[in-house]
């Protein structure tokens, strides 16, 4: 029977993402179920693999007809061992590596490729998103932190130690806000939800103006980045102080990115990306503003396409193979 | 009759280094003729060709042995057309393509593969310099201007316009140094040749303590990186502050590098780095203070191990296919 099918599975602290997809990566069926991290998340293997089984079962897929399954995961992932440790949102602590690729394989009958989520999600965006299945293509996903996925000549960059695309450490700003790495500085803490955050509190504590975000941070009340993006799209002043300096950032790192890999594309995606094209144009005027003359005409600033199936469509690239 | 030689060409404006190496990169013979840019350049690929075909017959190697000829050039490269323009140094103008490629192949019967000089230097220290044939390595060379050679899962990485590895233009100060790029701060305005004598004649006019350095710079005289080190070394305070300066932005732009492609070695090589590891062990203590953890511990600095001959070496590995 011919081999045309891919599964991709994208793990996370919440749900799990499944999709069946051609070998072109067209999403035929997807389904989801809820993450259950009880019992140090030992309850996920083998909620993913009875999923899988129920499902292609459900829909009379025959094994032989799947590649393979591809997966997406947190933490750190140990590639051709195909081990998990250290995620943290799964339960998965750092000095116990699970073995999820064994398990799954022997679970379903099925070979696995898994790769770290934000590499997965870079993929995927490459594949059949923003990056148009060009050869180099990075992608930097804005989210309760900030992670990469850079490919070049059509292949994920991993590095010696699995560190490349550590996108979010960028250092931006020698001597800046503190970052969870120990560093000071880091693309992490000026364009994450938090980071976006973090500045529109230090800029209210020096702006002595009128300002909707000003009297929100004032009076203590909750400000998410959600909010000072919509309060810079409605005209207030210091929240549009906040979302430049949040792209001038984002324009600053992808500009020296773009001088080590010329992408065609930089992919600005994750939650803090659904500012769209009101975020995205700022990065773009930062990014012109430093990138050497050739970048600047041949690689673009784009906005992720894929949303939430990036995850399972890179997945399942992987497991092309 | 078993293919395994390989001719390594490494085109200066000053001369034209040639080698023939073993399939394994091994230097068996190698010689060099002065580079004749008169008339437009035009002597360049003849005097090529002609040494090559000389060569071998001198040595008595049949062409049937050559699996093909690498060669590294300065300018705009057209790697699939093999034609080369803007090589100013060559007197090789920008409107005008050198099909290098076809010449040489018709030339001497053999296949060319060509790639910018600074790509190919790099892919020399990869494979047998101080990368140690390891698939992820980054190579920065330190002349007139400041370049790059960046291999990433064992292919050099030249993005969609040829602009990957445009180390140079990396900005490590926002606002600085006018560069010739047109931008501001890039770091081959602070750690080229000519980059250390900015910074020193910057430096000078600031400090009024007494420095050797200092009072070349205010009597007239010329100053050199080498008199920069030289002084540096011997314990001039001004032009230890200068070298400081230098490693610091060295270090800033390897960490953010490494972030990107956590390379097993950023090595640096070039005139510049002729200081040797009293430079290089203050770009370790820079790009300590500003690597990611992870890369900290697994991407190492270190010194060029080819010095002349990278170029002809990479060359030759570019002829590997």
């Amino acid at each position: 029977m011919a081999k045309d099918k891919l599964i991709g599975v994208d793990l996370g602290g919440t749900t799990i993402k499944f999709a069946i997809l051609t070998a072109e990566g067209e999403i035929q069926q997807k389904w989801s179920v809820q993450t259950n991290i009880l019992q140090d998340g030992s309850h996920i293997v083998p909620d993913i693999i009875d999923s899988i089984n129920h499902h292609l079962n459900l829909y009379q897929l025959d094994k032989d007809r799947i590649i393979g399954i591809g997966m997406g995961t947190p933490g750190t992932v140990d590639r051709e061992n195909g081990t998990v440790e250290g995620a943290f949102n799964l339960n998965w602590d750092a000095d116990h590596k699970q073995n999820v690729k064994a398990d799954i394989e022997a679970g379903t009958g099925l070979t696995l490729s898994i790769d770290n989520d934000a590499n997965v999600a870079g993929l995927g965006e490459q594949w059949r998103g923003a990056g148009n299945n060009a050869d180099d293509v990075a992608f930097i996903t804005l989210g309760t932190g900030v992670g990469g996925g850079l490919i070049a000549n059509g292949k994920l960059i991993h590095g010696v130690a699995g560190a490349g695309g550590e996108v979010g450490h960028i250092c931006v700003e020698p001597g800046g806000y503190l970052c969870t790495c120990g560093n000071r500085g880091c693309l992490e803490q000026y364009t994450s939800a938090t980071g976006v955050v973090h500045l529109a509190h230090d800029f209210a504590e020096e702006y002595a103006g009128d300002s909707k975000l000003k009297s929100l941070v004032d009076n203590g009340e909750e400000v998410t980045s959600k909010i000072v993006f919509d309060l810079a799209a409605s005209g207030d002043f210091l929240a549009n102080e906040v979302v430049n300096k949040v792209a001038y950032y984002l324009g600053f790192a992808s500009a020296n990115l773009s001088a080590i890999l010329n992408p065609s594309a930089v992919v600005i995606g994750g939650g803090v990306s659904a500012a769209g094209e009101f975020l995205r144009s700022r990065v773009e005027q930062s990014f012109e503003n430093f990138a050497f003359p050739t970048v600047r005409t041949s690689t673009k600033i784009k906005l992720a396409e894929l949303g939430n199936d990036a995850g399972v469509v890179g997945a399942a690239s992987l497991a092309r193979g």
